[in-house]
């Protein structure tokens, strides 16, 4: 492929960036506020082919949503789209705020809850066909911090993504973070014996399930975050859409790594990466 | 869809329906003693599409049988339809209890064995080709309780199952307990606070696995019920065909909330329910 | 089908053989030395379908590696085979050793590292398509074992591959260890209140996951192989393409019990085979 695409947002930013909110006090309690906005924009999924994703503040995946469990959380959202949607949040909340009621073009609605509990959670957009709407782009991730928070590490986020581009209810390009290949082009540099924190979550529709592997090494998996102690140690972990999970792992020795599903279709077809360890 | 579908049964007694067979005591143990009939029903699956399904007592899925660990249980099953069938159990027994011998029509076998270990089972028929003699319908759940039995709790079965209408060796409809949407139009009434304990079957041939998510929530797992205490906590698992677990959960806030695989064409075509969450 | 198929290698062999190579001492410490080829050979998969494997040691899976857990393992890699290939392993290792770069025809290559972590591993060709480089059968297992090793027990691997005969990229054989219905036609015998302990991996590509479950049993998994305390009790075992793990298990009734994938449709079209237990 010929860089630089042209795409609204850089996978490299959305790696490690993670959304605080604006910090309120209301009553005692910590709040915070969000204002996200449902648009249109045309991704570049590499020299070929553009697609018309639907997303959430011109990204795909929309933002890293983050808090701490027990803070209250107040999404406002806005949809400028030409379509409803909605923002379906996973995690512990009251029905009025499960984000299952279209919100037309123009109009804005607040979704507000307690962060619980602590666990890599998602949210996407709920209305129907609702494969089709997230496998458009309206997708990300919600990060429960537990009240202690975890030791500290190079956390970053992976979300694996699939694009229909004929509308046949099968995929033809993937990604991590948004667009095809980009990690296989640019690696992600991190540090010789640095712990790194990876946050994936698994969003592609139509797929019934995508696998995940390094090489070279072995992670420790806490299923869905929500433990503070790790449940296994592998190198390849099969999740369904919707699953999520916290993997922890470092390199020892200096060089470049593969990382892919190992359902190796879809790494053929733009779900690849490299990790590039240097000595710090 | 126009309602009501005519049905030779009612997914809603499905749900929370146990079958504990004839007691019997034969040289100081129990017996459970089962009568099942293996027959062709038409069952109306939506206002448009009806399907002829091979099954035992007119019900798909099938009865579900229960045992307390050690009981020893005895299934006389009857083949009144014109296929020959078999009852193939999962858990621990002989080879020859096994039930991958076929029954023909109008004859019939008896299947005993000890109920062991303790945990969520299932059985189904064993006869080539077995991918479409478990699509027809014959299958069902076979719970083994541990000899301290569970705490009380609100429990329920769910089994779901996938349609290949036009043999296709593809789904075109899925359920939970037999009908398509049965519970997205008609909501299961479930307390606030109450535990839940729902015992889960995948019994979908064809596709690679099946997921579950119900909303706003999360639940305890407990693989294959082998366990008296949770291995994770998720909103989320991904089950092969023949899968099946215990998940418990309650909810704390009123109102309604949808539950259905996270693959969500299989929502979309039919497996997709509701809890009513009400104030006791 | 007409037996016997001529094929390169026996199933039944490759069963319970374990690879240990040659063992030499360089500066005090063990290193195990192995020599493989890589090369084309004609399999029969059944009396009416041949198949133009790609191989290691003219079999399909390939050598089982083992080796404990701190030693240092030398694979001599020659690639007879008219195509490039490469010997991916997974476990860790240095970049330089993780065999991505693709040996010639007539070449050879040196991989060595140390065996670590203890656990169920395996190697691949990852030469691009790597979909096609697996399924032409360039994968095997690679076993490393504790420091201390695990208790005495009946110890075989079994390999679940696929064949994509016409090159539709969909699998229309499947195998236990190469042959289909190799071990239907030709029950394992094992004895009775034996311990199991079953090296299983996933190989088959194109399918999103594979299913494996026993008859009339459960099985203890230890995941990866990375602990020696089970972490599941079940029969039925999801895996996504290159997971791997160990089942440990016993029969207590003599008999002969079937063992598959519970997707029926891969027991059909090849995964099928059966355990003959018999009294000691
Ligand atoms: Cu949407
Ligand atoms: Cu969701
Ligand atoms: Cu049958
Ligand atoms: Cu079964
Ligand atoms: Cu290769
Ligand atoms: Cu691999
Ligand atoms: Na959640
Ligand atoms: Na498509
Ligand atoms: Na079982
Ligand atoms: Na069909
Ligand atoms: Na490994
Ligand atoms: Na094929
Ligand atoms: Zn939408
Ligand atoms: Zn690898
Ligand atoms: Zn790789
Ligand atoms: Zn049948
Ligand atoms: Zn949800
Ligand atoms: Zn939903
Ligand atoms: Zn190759
Ligand atoms: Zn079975
Ligand atoms: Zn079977």
């Amino acid at each position: 492929d010929t860089y630089p695409l042209q795409n609204p947002f850089n996978p490299m930013t959305i790696l490690r960036e993670f959304e605080y909110g604006e910090i309120k006090q209301e009553k005692g309690k910590v709040i915070r506020e969000f204002n996200v906005v449902a648009n249109s924009s045309l991704l570049q999924l590499n020299s070929a082919i553009s697609f018309v994703s639907w997303n959430l503040n011109n990204r795909v995946p929309g933002p890293t949503f983050r808090a701490k469990e027990g803070e209250r959380v107040r999404i406002i959202f806005n949809n400028e789209d030409g379509h409803s949607h909605s923002l379906h949040f996973h995690g512990i909340h009251p029905a009025e705020m499960d984000g299952v009621k279209p919100v037309r073009h123009g109009k804005n609605t607040v979704y507000e809850f307690e962060a619980k509990p602590f666990g890599v959670h998602l949210y996407h957009c709920h209305i129907a066909p609702v494969t089709r709407h997230i496998s458009k782009g309206l997708y990300g991730m919600f990060i429960v911090d537990p009240p202690q928070p975890r030791p500290p590490a190079d956390e970053m986020i992976m979300v694996m993504g699939g694009y229909d581009i004929n509308n046949d209810r099968n995929n033809e390009l993937y990604a991590f973070n948004g667009i095809p290949n980009y990690y296989r082009d640019r690696p992600i540099s991190i540090y010789k014996n640095q712990l790194i924190r990876l946050y994936i979550l698994n969003m592609i529709e139509f797929d019934p399930v995508s696998t995940f592997h390094i090489h070279a090494n072995m992670f420790k998996v806490y299923r869905t975050g929500r433990s503070l102690t790790p449940d296994e140690e592998t190198d390849m972990i099969t999740m369904g859409t919707a699953e999520r999970h916290i993997l922890e792992f470092s390199y020892s020795y200096p060089g470049q790594y593969m990382f892919h599903p190992h359902q190796d279709i879809m790494a053929e077809y733009g779900c690849l990466g490299k990790f590039n360890v240097v000595s710090s």
